[in-house]
């Protein structure tokens, strides 16, 4: 299938109406960038999914507040703090971050939107905060969108964005994004933040209902570790400014940045070695699909064989089997790479060694069909490694 | 509480009527024994529990048939190879060992069970097994009981048994037992496999409860890894001879030797550091505590962080956020070991130094009060460590 659009360099700012800036405030300890801000020149319609974690850092709360506006200038982030769990001062620094930058860019507080990322549990330097939004307002340009991906990142060892570029009629639409993993990342939202700007102009709930639709088949999709964060934020800005476009047009243009960016995010997993694409096919139902896909990508048993290229399928129909999904263990066949590694729940014909070569690579596909009906799921997933454990031991 | 039953050596030949034995039968490639037997003298009230593993392996399903009849003679056991994902022909495996045994102890195939345990996928070695059997036959004694826990671990590093002594007016009754561990360890019967026996004369059907009780508060509260193995087993066979028991005190003496065992299952999990004991208190229900007991031992986040001594207790509040179970961010309180690291939702006073000397213990206990209702959940975890992937990375 031929695309409707072009992959461009750039990112947040590739859309007209869009400037960005990233500064170091010195919250992180060690001197890196670790503040963003992303300002559109008029009041941009905005969209946003966030955390289903019932604990919800502060500046998540306050978005979920201010995206009922509808309306959105800015999105101020910082790093190295995730201003979670901090109580009642955490709402209070919260709404100073917004108050600061609305007051400094003369828009209602509702349409600035604050994230934060970083550990859980420790007070924001709200001072410091305060003195970078400063330096942010100062720097804010049309060609700062890689400073702002630098600048949002926490154990990231690499930016993520991603640009296209749409033609509609003699018109050009551009939706581009950035986004931060890369521990705690789980379908349904994880430590993970990607602001996404565009300059179509799409009403309200349509747009809302494109971010959904993406979010579901790309950061709903991924999972390096099973633990879903309590900041994890999708915001989407369009400024209008290059015009209206086909929905369906721009659904696929959409979809495939968040795609993008969530691959970026599983391939940037803290310490992994593996990038696995698990599909699976003829689930009972899509749920079934899903919910299946999800126990074998979150199984410590399955993602240490991945580590160690050992194409251990017996720990995948294990997982299978203790899913909620329905499983009929002498239906299922499983594939790497299109080599069948399974026929019927048994051991299959194929070499064990060609199997092995596979798993030996840094990215396979997992092709797993269950013959119980049409459901079907991707997922994208990471091994879990040595490196993973002595990342995430120490503070 | 006083307990009316007492500690003692031994473990299922503890009990009058019980013989053991345990052998090299050549299954595991580095020579190791790999095969026990527990036989009782007289026909025992039998009672089990088996994995809820959808991809249940081939002895897994024959016993569930077999333990339909109400009574045992037999338990053979192979360690090494787990008879699962093996088609057709593992059934013909599992049969082809009760059969063997019947035939040689002088019983119906269905007081035989059969377990298996040990890597997936690959077939049964059925020769050698009943080459095995030969001679476990020969060797069966009142004093095997450590052999045969000795044969039954894969990973293990020590052999788990325990065993009880109780008083019943002048009479002496026994339970005791066996288990191994250490990987796929997860609630709701994990690749673990324990063999319990006891002298008192217990009717079936209150013999089947007891045991259902006993592990919903043992083998049902551990976790290592979150995996769910194919091979679960849990068997209890009452002899008898000791002469009947009060329930409530047969009971008591049956839960404290399947949560010893369960404990030991967790402190052998495969390369761990911590033995973790969580307590979840007053939500909203039981069902709510015990799912956010096992959303936060399942955690790779909060697994890690005790490996490196890291209080992060903000993992452990994001983990139980993203739960099903009802959380109130502003009501949560955490103890490490009983001193207050959290009071509602956020940072408690005490200092963090003293919270990270309770974690550089390789035993501690975290008690989290939900402060929502009377639900109450104890589960006894580890931390995830490199070796725990250097363990399992490889074949």
């Amino acid at each position: 299938m031929k695309k409707s659009f072009t992959h461009v360099s750039g990112s947040v700012t590739a859309a007209r109406g869009f400037r960005a800036a990233g500064v170091s405030a010195g919250i992180k300890a060690e001197g890196n960038k670790d503040m963003a801000m992303i300002v559109c020149d008029v009041a941009a319609t905005a969209a946003a999914t966030f955390t289903t974690n019932q604990v919800k850092a502060a500046p998540v709360k306050l978005d979920m507040q201010h995206i009922k506006c509808g309306k959105a200038r800015t999105i101020v982030v910082n790093s190295g703090n995730a201003n979670a769990c901090t109580g009642p001062a955490g709402m209070v620094h919260a709404k100073a971050m917004a108050t600061a930058v609305a007051r400094r860019i003369g828009c209602p507080i509702e349409q600035v939107l604050v994230c934060s990322t970083g550990r859980i549990g420790v007070p924001l330097r709200i001072v410091k905060i305060q003195a970078g939004i400063k330096q942010l307002l100062k720097k804010l340009s049309r060609t700062n969108g890689h400073v702002a991906a630098q600048s949002i990142m926490t154990t990231d060892t690499f930016p993520k964005e991603v640009a296209v570029r749409l033609k509609v009629g003699g018109r050009t639409i551009h939706v581009g994004g950035i986004a931060k993993g890369a521990g705690m990342i789980h379908p349904n939202m994880a430590t993970m933040l990607s602001f996404i700007t565009t300059d179509a102009a799409i009403p309200r709930a349509a747009l809302q209902k494109a971010l959904t639709v993406a979010v579901n088949q790309s950061f709903n999709r991924i999972s390096v570790d099973g633990d879903t964060s309590t900041n994890d934020t999708v915001i989407l800005l369009a400024s209008g400014l290059g015009g209206s476009a086909p929905i369906a047009q721009f659904q696929e243009a959409l979809n495939f940045v968040t795609v993008e960016l969530a691959k970026m995010i599983v391939r940037d997993g803290e310490g992994v070695s593996r990038f696995v694409t698990l599909r699976i096919h003829s689930a009972a139902s899509e749920r079934d699909a899903e919910i299946a896909a999800r126990e074998v990508v979150n199984s410590a048993l399955v993602k240490t064989s991945w580590c160690g290229g050992d194409p251990n399928w017996g720990r995948i129909l294990a997982a299978l089997g203790y899913s909620r999904a329905t499983i009929r263990e002498d239906k299922v066949d499983i594939f790497y790479d299109g080599l069948a590694a399974v026929r019927g729940g048994e051991v299959a014909s194929t070499p064990l060694a060609r199997i092995k070569k596979i798993v030996a690579r840094t990215a396979f596909t997992i092709d797993v069909h269950l013959h119980l009906g049409r459901g079907h799921c991707t997922m994208y997933a990471t091994d879990l490694t040595e490196k993973y454990v002595e990342f995430n031991k120490g503070e």
